[in-house]
């Protein structure tokens, strides 16, 4: 044990559940000694911290897929670790593992839930990302339930963030047209000429719906839903029969205090019916069987140039509440990305 | 070519699209000089004209699945008609066969989109209920999209129509636990205890959700959706994480004029995430590659008596109007059926 006793960690709090918005004063950054691990347990070292729009849902205390995160406690996330220390014979010291240690610099496992990262297969960083949770989120909901053909429309917004940007990547691969949506020029331009989407739509413009319709002549036969809002007003009158939505997130929503019932909501139903449309909501971990197929895919996609991914990056633990914050307004250019301490120690 | 000259047919006109609930009003009998078939071309004799509740939406222009009948057409339906003369290798004098003639006594037809009716699977009524397209969309819906496991909770309603009937039976075969909802304590009573439902509620019931409750104490997996309005609302809060809701039908719907944001609306697309939730809308003929499937099934487990069926007959082609004006309000119990003409002419 090379861990000096008078080591200081730092982590963030959920201080109070957001009402609408997280605000500043919903976090509370904190200092700790950095524990020793007992038998059979391992001292983790966060090297990247991942912000996801799923995490806002953990914030609050409503019926959701997971528990929230308790008021007082350490804020969840997924995280790159190094292992600093190790009483578990399946890990040894600098170790490389994706884990769920959270907003903090240090965290205890016992190695359950702990998977090595290879870093042979891409830049650690993309263990959180292209080929993390965020690219077989896009993955499995895509090919899994979205299914798209050749020939066929695929829509995502968030075109330019994590998910979105590997949505209308693997869609071109399997031979649809993708169409993204994103909030300004910047990040449209990014993904029509970087990303080789078909077109691309700024979510702020007053038309919408129009512009959607011109880059979609024949209809929407798959939506990537991840925003809902303004883009799904715009979207779904538009699907065609049997178009496909995986629902995978509602980042419009997550700050929603009142909820006003949509103008769509009269009508969803029956068009269900009438165009024989499917909706299905997931998270990626409903496909944990698929790993082994994404892991494959999307690695060889992204050593090959098909999927190329661009990451936000903000300095310091102490960044992690802006930067969420940040992140559900939109203001990242990519995928959110806290660096809290060095790739080695 | 037996035909006389001078028969008279009888036919059921749309005379008006209606507004809200049909009225006689919107129909019209008229008479027509039977026709000779020309080459290639059988005249069909009808004997059961089946009504079922998708006719409401063939009676609108609104945008559908399916055209609809103009004004001064004949109404739509599926038929079980005997070949009273034919031009046409393919079908003989007294061939019993399915077909789309109409509410009508006679139809000429090329043969094509007509079906031999084999009378050794059952009574030929059978082909346009239990043995036909009400048998094979509750078991394409059911078992195609809800796929019920041993133990999960299937919630239907019309449970004592054709459709739900074989609904809540199949769910019974598959080891699920089934629940109907239906219109009174007869038809609730026969559900139980003729159909072999675990429980069945009357949606007219004031305390429907609690009493769904009630009858779903480990809460509802699959809903298959034929009828909208207060049951779904009663359903929706107590669908389970990964719940299965073909939407096969929205009875209660079919003659709204005004459309109302329903209570759900704002809460859908967040329970659909949150829950997994999938809800799929299907026709019938989006299953065709099954119809083999489904004939074998259905036809052995209906001579087995693991499912019944009822029907519900009118006599006379002039009963059809009224038949399906109370079909929308539930006056029927069991498979709507109009006796058009004698089995043998």
């Amino acid at each position: 044990m090379s861990q000096s006793k008078s080591q200081q960690g730092k982590r963030i709090i959920l201080a109070a559940r957001p009402v609408g918005e997280p605000q500043s004063s919903d976090f509370r950054l904190e200092e700790f000694a950095v524990p020793t691990p007992g038998a059979g347990e391992v001292l983790l070292r966060t090297i990247w911290l991942s912000l996801d729009p799923y995490m806002r849902g953990r914030m609050s205390d409503g019926p959701s897929y997971a528990a929230p995160v308790p008021v007082g406690g350490v804020m969840e996330a997924g995280t790159v670790c190094e292992v600093a220390a190790s009483n578990n014979p399946n890990f040894a010291k600098g170790d490389i593992v994706l884990s769920r240690a959270g907003w903090q610099t240090h965290a205890i496992s016992d190695g359950k839930g702990l998977a090595k990262v290879d870093p042979k297969l891409g830049p650690i960083s993309t263990s959180v990302g292209v080929l993390g949770m965020p690219g077989m989120t896009a993955y499995t909901g895509l090919l899994d339930i979205g299914k798209p053909q050749e020939g066929e429309t695929v829509v995502v917004a968030g075109a330019s963030g994590a998910v979105g940007s590997a949505v209308g990547q693997i869609a071109k691969i399997k031979g649809a047209r993708a169409v993204g949506i994103a909030g300004g020029k910047d990040k449209c331009d990014y993904v029509v000429k970087e990303l080789g989407f078909d077109a691309c739509i700024d979510h702020r413009d007053p038309d919408l719906a129009a512009k959607l319709k011109d880059a979609c002549p024949k209809g929407i036969d798959v939506y990537f839903e991840n925003v809902g809002g303004a883009v799904f007003e715009a979207v779904f009158p538009q699907l065609n029969p049997f178009a496909r939505v995986p629902v995978c997130g509602l980042i419009a929503h997550y700050n929603d205090t009142v909820v006003k019932p949509p103008k769509w909501a009269s009508s969803l139903m029956r068009a269900t019916l009438t165009k024989r449309l499917t909706f299905r909501g997931f998270i990626v971990s409903d496909f944990a069987s698929r790993h082994g197929d994404f892991l494959r895919d999307m690695s060889s996609w992204v050593r090959d140039g098909k999927v190329k991914y661009k990451e936000f990056v903000t300095e310091g633990l102490e960044s992690a509440p802006d930067a969420f914050m940040g992140l559900l307004k939109g203001a990242n250019f990519g995928k959110q990305l806290v660096r809290v301490g060095p790739d080695q120690a």
